[in-house]
């Protein structure tokens, strides 16, 4: 190789040596593959109190509007009632299978003319499989057949985590029991 | 080429292959560029229930303070009333403006000193422009000109978006009526 | 350097001109190195409005079940109790230390079995040291001597931060005082 050529292939390099920085300071600009790097699907149950339930209920009102109560969710789409749970999560829809965590938080419904609700909770595993939490927030249009929340974080098998969890309402009886099919994909996994 | 300069320029081209790597590897630890990937600016509008405005009412007390109640805030700054809303998002400071969304979510008082709230929130957009939502989170401490909170996740057109938000009180009408002006910033787009 | 070798190093300049792009679109896969950006420790105080300490108190029970009411605690170990809190933060576990911030939010006490709450809160730092705010969400299992919850954005000094806070219960007197260690571990600073 004689001076020119060297000189040349040097500047090359010296460009690729700068691109990787480069590509990385504008990193969050660049469009990013939506390929789960984890997915998983989970049940959980509610049971909310009505007065009469206490042995087995998981979920209770504890803010309700002007013209509600503390046992009866409100008239007006349920606008207003805070309740708050801690519901069994399990692998299948079936209530009596041996949870596999429990999930923690609350639920607002947030709407006079529809139901809608929002929720912020966690999904607190304690199985063979999975160790540490998943952390949630987001609007549950819950008539819509699906809705999807965020999953804002998470510890433990989950550290760091990012992602989208699809909610489906897989069974609604009455007032006092619903079961949400929850269809986790995490898009930041460490 | 001769066997040396061959040698020499494949030793080069693998510190090229590894130093991506490498800097990915501490990517976590690199100072990343502040210009946000996408700006937005919306307002939204509060109506809180005060016993006589259920027609047009958007927002509702459901939790309260020992010496409060549901149909007036609080004494002390409203210190420990919860607010949930459902709030029309306009593209100016209109309130009769044709919506572009819901904000839907609480905010809680959270001191007695001073007016501050505490608030968990989403933007569910339904319009042509977009559609999904920007989950929100953080501390206003309203008495401030600007505030500012994390966008902690978003669906759809939002797909997994972080960023900041802005919030300025653009109108505040006694206890009944009030509109902010939400300046958001993601810096984080996929 | 004849035609051959020209061709075979630019096809391999190609690929290295391409990888940085690629192992960048698969980022979101990469195993990422779990060492803190930055690591702080700080201490909250809560002392809840009991009916008669309204001169000191800086949490109150704003929601609870039909069996609680707004000054004590409910039985059940406390479960539907909805508390908001505008706590002094410390750099040491002393009460009447200068407070560098405030801690502001709500936790909400979720079951009925055991002591375990579910949190989401800010810190809002207003010292020489420290400007603008971090922001929480998660599972709180009291009980255990140590509980993870997520750094789930952050304002000012944080911008955009994330991470993992653990909190340690560090004094619990009665059912008026606590206070808790939070040893922050950012690993996503800007």
């Amino acid at each position: 190789m004689d001076a020119k050529t060297l000189m040349f292939l040097a500047l090359f390099h010296l460009i690729f040596l700068l691109s990787p920085s480069i590509i990385n300071a504008s990193s969050t600009r660049k469009i990013r593959v939506r390929k789960p790097c984890k997915s998983l699907v989970f049940y959980f149950h509610d049971i909310i109190y009505n007065g009469k339930n206490s042995h087995n209920a998981t979920a209770v009102i504890v803010g309700a509007p002007a013209w509600g109560n503390k046992t009866i969710l409100a008239s007006q789409n349920h606008f207003g009632d805070l309740v708050v749970f801690d519901d069994p999560i399990t692998l299948d829809n079936n209530l009596h299978s041996t949870p596999v965590g429990r999930a923690q938080g609350f639920y607002v419904y947030d709407k006079k003319d529809i139901f809608t609700a929002w929720l912020g909770f966690s999904f607190v595993f304690n199985s063979t499989e999975h160790k540490g939490s998943l952390n949630f927030a987001g609007a549950d249009p819950l008539m819509n057949k699906t809705r999807e929340i965020s999953v804002i974080g998470g510890t433990g098998d989950f550290f760091m985590a990012r992602g989208i969890a699809t909610l489906m309402t897989d069974s609604f009886e009455g007032e006092v029991y619903f079961r949400l099919r929850t269809d986790i994909k995490l898009y930041e996994c460490w």
